[in-house]
């Protein structure tokens, strides 16, 4: 922790401990944008969609890459918890990762390109698109670029403060300590398991709230980290998302998503409440705030309200149902939270729509995928890795 | 909430609405400072200690003082319940204002001289310290004078969203909005009651971290407002406080400090804990973040070391107390809700000290003196205002 922020680090941090896990459709060119930051890490990119097409990855990257024949023949039947035609496939890198932390970041391109192909409309635009990188690295105020992997390394490595509110942010920051008032028992803090960084220029919006103000830009710079307080639950995105895959990785599914299912834009959602209940019962903490990225390129909002017409609806009960969600006692591993989990949704959510009992199993197909893999060694199976 | 962030509003923002309340116990020179911010309310000066010494209040503010003569004439036996020879007695300009809004601001010279007189150490420099305004009008990173008094005033005219974490922080903020899985039905969000804000240079900080930190500042402007979320409780700080009097007045007390009491610095802690808990219960939120002032001299470690002992200790099981306190469903007003939460002091902290009994029942006093000053019109009384 000796660099300094926005620095690019002589030794990188946890250079051998953090999996870089990306979802896309496309050659990765956004990745030469990165490339200072990126490249001492390994990356796992999850190819989603059409398993004939090749990906370029720019020169010099380490990386595996996994497409949907490498999941089937990896999971086998349990490849169906695996999302298709949808970057919620991301899940898969976590799960086949041997690291103990993981920093995912959005190529959100194929969402524009694939979606405008299908819907046929600005599909001129699509070339042009092609070119342009989805994300570019943010700077802070002082026009320095920011090190997201760093800041997210760093929020994960300092505890959480879940249970008392800190009004100057978090006290492990350099220049901020706990204020007065702040009972001592508590300052010692928790283990942190999940970063969640955001994003400058374009906000992670719905799509009504995309469609009612198509020129909204988030300008405004935060410089702050804060831990969502026990109990609260937040939208976690999974644009720019980093986490202990050791202490919570088992929570991180995706969820059902994109081709063959009634919903899409819900698969960090779903992830990121599934996540806060599990670490809010096993005390561990949830930090949002910095890093920012730069987010250049807005999503359709016409593809994506079809896409989160039914979330939009079921949302407004699976808040309630999260927020009342208690696990018991005898759950006192991220696997037997997300299994016992599972059996509430089916119970409690399955009445609103058989996706839900369609999900439940998924969850705990998921669960078991995990172990098989991370308990047999079958991650040892090839994946389709640059040529060395 | 026409008027641009930081600058001076042509037409001052709910200028009948407000009053500005201030404790001190020396001359007001560090009004001159918040001159153009200021003037155009009205002042509810709270003269602590002496009451024969002449506190001289610049020219040209509207304003009413009382010391503790006339809070003793006003309130008679029941101006027990308010502290004396502590900032604390600043609540009496609570009750006694007729304001729908309330903007309390420290002139925390009192602490630094009168201490150190008491102490007799650096004596030499509190002439020095007199000349110096304790609070300065804090700078916006771009170097404009920051208007603080309109930025509670913002934060108090939209709503609060305690029941979910918006990301992007308070979504009423120009550029900001509720970000993707935020639930609709939840953005109406609920009325601020409380709007807690900042400290640029030093921090609040309690007497083990100031002595352990002595250079510590806070040079980090967070440019944030959020709402704590509904549970979860904060360290609210009365340097720079406003809220709804109309809404949460009654729950505001600062309790029992300063002399002959065996704590001190915990009354701004006190009216929060017991705020929070009230607005929670009630359905009102509370934010925290902007507006900072310029806090430029920190108090004595030392002696607050000594008020702050108890408090330290005490803390340990108060915050567990308010944590767990739920309040009946009859408790429909803060009235009730505070006299209901008197009641469990004296049940579950009277074992911890005496002066939990002693405090419980001047929580009772304060809310009968409250309603008889807010009810029979007893606040027409006359203070000792300017001559006009």
């Amino acid at each position: 922790m000796a660099e300094g922020y926005g620095s690019i680090p002589s030794t990188p941090l946890l250079k051998d401990e953090l999996d870089i896990v990306i979802p896309t459709i496309r050659n990765l060119d956004f990745l030469e944008m990165w490339r200072p930051f990126f490249q001492p890490y390994h990356l796992i990119i999850v190819q989603d969609g059409d398993p004939s097409k090749t990906i370029k990855v720019p020169e010099g990257f380490d990386y595996e890459l996994y497409n949907r024949n490498d999941i089937n023949r990896i999971l086998g039947p349990k490849a169906s918890c695996i999302s298709f035609k949808d970057s919620a496939c991301r899940c898969f890198g976590y799960m086949i990762s041997k690291k103990k932390y993981i920093f995912t970041i959005d190529d959100d391109c194929f969402v524009w390109v694939g979606d405008l192909g299908e819907a046929g409309i600005f599909a001129g635009f699509a070339d042009l698109l092609l070119d342009v990188g989805i994300y570019l690295v943010a700077k802070d105020p002082s026009g320095k670029q920011i090190n997201a992997l760093e800041q997210h390394i760093k929020n994960l490595l300092a505890p959480s403060t879940p249970f008392f509110f800190n009004t100057l942010y978090d006290p492990f920051r350099e220049g901020a300590d706990f204020v007065r008032g702040y009972p001592f028992s508590l300052r010692e803090g928790v283990t942190t398991a999940v970063s969640h960084g955001l994003w400058l220029n374009i906000p992670d919006y719905d799509a009504p709230t995309q469609l009612v103000k198509p020129h909204e830009r988030n300008t405004r710079y935060v410089d702050a980290v804060l831990t969502v307080p026990k109990g609260t639950l937040f939208p976690m995105c999974g644009m720019n998302l980093a986490f202990n895959r050791e202490l919570i990785g088992p929570a991180m599914y995706f969820g059902l998503m994109g081709d063959g299912q009634p919903i899409g834009r819900y698969d960090d959602m779903w992830a990121g409440w599934c996540t806060k209940v599990i670490c809010d019962h096993l005390g561990l903490g949830v930090k949002t705030g910095l890093p920012y990225i730069w987010h250049s390129k807005a999503s359709n909002p016409f593809v994506n309200l079809k896409k989160e017409y039914n979330g939009i609806f079921w949302q407004e009960e699976l808040i309630p149902f999260f927020q009342s969600a208690v696990l018991s006692k005898d759950c006192t591993t991220v696997q037997k939270c997300y299994i016992e989990l599972s059996k509430q949704v089916r119970e409690k959510l399955g009445k609103i729509d058989p996706y839900f009992n369609k999900l439940a199993d998924a969850m705990v197909t998921w669960i078991e995928a995990w172990d098989e893999l991370n308990h047999s060694g079958a991650a040892a199976e090839k994946p389709n890795g640059p040529a060395k």
